[in-house]
């Protein structure tokens, strides 16, 4: 941490933050300007000490310098994060794809798209039972019905499958059907569900909240991590701005950004950050060719008579055309890397 | 609902999208344009036909014309939602301080600011015993304890208490100590606690989620609301945008628009808004100046030495200094509104 | 400057370091923690440094420590900046208001517009003669007929009037009418108009990008500063955020923050930054309450006829209720804080 | 256009509406529904229509239904538009490189680093002579001087050259040494400056200004299309978001969507909208696989030397990598697309 005084900082301000800094046991490096003092702080910081040395009179700015997030950093761990689920793993050099429908509405719906899914190469079903709805008019899934649907769907074709839970009370319920739990981007910061998660022996696949910073979500995942479940997926699905016609935008650099500081994999989802299902074909090729691990894509057998964001659902047909399209990029950007490096 | 067809769409188009719609038991009105063909949808819209015929050929955009949000708004009830605690209204002429610490720490630091906000005019007390926390390594509050010294504070100097709930399982534990309960930003979508907190015979106070839009917002209140509890006060808190130099941006806009659009009450925080004491005093001034029926603001007996968000806390010296103001402000509104109505 | 190395970073990254940075004429301060070195620097750093920096092996992070404005701040000039037009102040005690047409359209409309707020007490009288219109398609004002149009009304009801600029060549001409040029907010960075404004001996009102943070704001000040011109007045207009509902996100935490780093006056336009006519009353008794130094707000004879942006202006009846609001604040403001100081 | 009336709206208030309307040529279609009546406008809309209606009594809302936009739309135009410059296409199925140093510095540079990025593929060579930047105090480029370095490498390497023009007065001169004109994304609405390039015989490069909609960047478009200039290429360049840890946010949806909505040609600009080197050949890549006509990227002989931007550039051995795996992705694409089409 750095302490910068005023400009018109006295001595007695700079002699107070030091006597206050070497109060908390910590160890100080003074560097006098010419314009203005400089205060290194070294030791273990608490977390409180930034706004207790931003009140001391006679100082600028406190700035941080080291990281707030550890178990999530390549820093903490050398190597990448591997994540397996019944033999299929994320995280390794192929990407993944997730698939199914965004809601699970009937039995025949789930097993139709598992069976055409499935053959076009997705190697994991998604389903959500428990949907989180802006309206409280809306249609919020069927429930345990649907996992118990959904979980039936996984067997009959040999997929793990994952879905959303949305409150801490369920976490061990839908451990029981599920493969892999996903938090939803807007339980990004409800800690006492990512505490839940972080106690269970299953896969997480956390979303990023819809506004939340690389820090924050880094930091969504600490929580998960620090209960001691270190099998943890990121997932850009898109952040809020400006721009009304997406309904979200999706920002591709988290991928090589993320790959950069955390040793987590890290997959992106075209439907919910785009919300139109022309755009999940070219953003999802985009996501492979900017390094993601993986897609998780909503599919349908019919758009548009779905109960929940019909308007973002590949059909059938449209989906074999993405995952054509996606095994091309992704092998002419293994072999490209290969050729480079 | 209007449909808006395609410059290029044909008859056939336009025929399959009046068959769908009539097939839903609605009502059809066509206006044919020399450029293009508008459809009216008249009866009552189930949630999920937009995207259905957002899907069908020959169908450019769909608009919605009516609000999805509908126990919160003036059309369902007339005049204003006053909510009433121990004697307390908020939502009439006078607006209401909401005063205390963030974090509850200790019995001392509690008592010694109920004393000074009460003796300075705050109705309510506020503290925080589940503090929602980016970082796991940060403090997350006192639990059931802080709610026992916030409660035993509150009886002492005869002040109804406001306290934040994280979690479903908690609500009526939380309800049992506390006068309103709080939902803060980062639970301002999770709707299982909405769910939660729609069943008991509380106040609520519902912080604006930190990227809602109005509409998103008054969907949470409706699902308060729809749960059966009526008594729902509204809080601006500041939204995320690309200005760092606050914390968050505060959103006066949204007092007069949610006044228009809502019969519930409205305060602002300023605290969390800006992160920063010195700016809590201008911003409540401001609050009250643009309709706001009160303010929630943090004090502390020594800022520096908070555990949780110190550098926004207002001292007891400051907290007396924006009394005296905002009373000020409060009548001049009163008298001039009264002079030119 | 702050130069953090990274946790791995060798003996030899850091000497690299250091040689470079004495090599510029620097003084180097050497910082070593347990974890990681941090090395400060002093003395007079050119703007290219922190990306040289930020390249070099080792380096983990680059911290600019003072602001990059200078002639903008508080350190460099000792109390306040009052601007003067012919009498009228700006940035003293009284908050001023500047009112008029959004776009001159007719002399009888300027005319009809001067006489009314004049005798509600403004001070100034705005209207746009060359107007930036995000579709060609739209008005783009009068041009010099609107310049005399203006001039003629100023000279008739004796108030110095302001009108925007949109392109260097303009400046002399615009500046023989007008007693105050305009920089609107589609041109907060176009820094040839900046510089041209500098060279002029005419007061500047600068409107906030509405993109950009405080700092590029000042520094967009800076170059009409630089430029030799130190009479700028900022003014708030409304940030661009998620939300639809208001045309911008008005910001007035801006109005304190600005006056803790600057010492330039600033303002706020209520009615661009909401686009409703029924907002900007609020809005604009919270800009004063909030400090401001004036507000400038859009009224027209007949707003459904306005040719530009209508739906923001204020009726004569509006603004009548208006301006007796906004001085029953200002004198509480006034009053409280000669009490409270 | 559609008016909305509001629930409690009368009769009078509806024929006032219609008569309103017809009053400027245009026909009605009313609507009449349980809950609300609505009204259809039918004929050519001018564009102060909105505002008007928008203050009429009765009226909740007023809806616009065709695009502000027309000669940048496919309805206006069929196919694609193709720009030439020199036998270079920018438009077609190859994507291009654009290339070279973000400004120029010396000959000696600009010609090391044009011989570099024609030996790799890139077929247009950039350099910037006129640099916006937003401190008055750095580097602001050669200004005639780097136009003239520019065009001398161009036609030693035989490539065209874009540079960057900010002020209308200049384009008549920039246009004499370069081959496409580039505005920046700070004067993306400094509407003077693009009346000016829609008039001469140049192609545009047309970069996305950092807070534009989709929308509003179209219109930008709109106003070189009207002025008689047909010859203009989109650049998506990244949007300022909450996002601190890049410099703005690439939005790779923007190529699909503006590939939907317009027949002209669109790249991409991964070295401004990342800001950091790193980042530059994921983007490209990604850019390359959601469709985009090209990349534009920042190269110098040694990015830690860079007057400006030197964190963002390629170094020449980093542009080999980007060059190579580029071309890998561009050709699995066009076969991907070829084998599912």
């Amino acid at each position: 941490m750095i302490v910068v005084m005023k400009a018109g900082s006295t001595d007695l301000d700079i002699e107070n933050v030091r006597k206050r800094i070497e109060g908390h046991g910590l160890q100080v490096h003074l560097s006098q300007g010419a314009e203005r003092t400089v205060i290194g702080v070294v030791g273990h910081i608490h977390s409180g000490l930034q706004p207790e040395m931003e009140l001391m009179p006679g100082v600028a700015e406190v700035v941080r310098i080291s990281k707030p997030f550890k178990l999530a950093t390549r820093e903490f761990k050398v190597g990448e994060t591997i994540v397996e689920l019944d033999g299929v793993t994320i995280g390794g050099e192929d990407p993944v794809m997730i698939a199914g429908p965004c809601a699970v509405e009937t039995e025949e719906q789930v097993m139709a798209t598992a069976e055409v899914v499935k053959a076009q190469g997705a190697k994991i079903l998604r389903g959500g039972a428990f949907k989180p709805r802006t309206s409280p008019y809306s249609f919020r899934g069927l429930g345990v019905q649907g996992l118990k649907i959904l979980a039936a769907a996984g067997q009959e074709y040999d997929m793990p499958v994952v879905t959303e839970v949305v409150t801490p009370e369920d976490v061990g319920m839908v451990a029981s059907y599920a493969d892999m739990l996903q938090i939803g981007t807007r339980n990004a910061q409800n800690f006492n569900l990512l505490d839940a998660v972080g106690k269970v022996d299953k896969p997480v696949l956390l979303k990023r909240g819809f506004s939340s910073s690389y820090e924050e979500w880094l930091l969504a995942a600490e929580y998960v991590l620090s209960g001691g479940n270190s099998q943890v997926i990121l997932c850009e699905r898109g952040i809020r701005t400006f721009e009304p016609y997406t309904r979200f935008t999706v920002d591709l650099a988290a991928v090589p950004v993320i790959k950069k500081l955390s040793h987590l994999p890290i997959i992106v989802d075209p439907s919910h950050s785009t919300g139109s299902w022309d755009l999940v074909t070219p953003i999802s090729l985009a996501a492979i060719a900017a390094g993601a691990h993986g897609i998780i894509v909503d599919v349908h057998p019919d758009p548009a008579t779905a109960k929940c964001d019909g308007a973002q659902a590949l059909s059938f047909e449209n989906f074999c055309t993405l995952s054509t399209q996606m095994r091309a990029v992704a092998e002419a950007i293994s072999r490209a890397t290969a050729a480079t490096s």
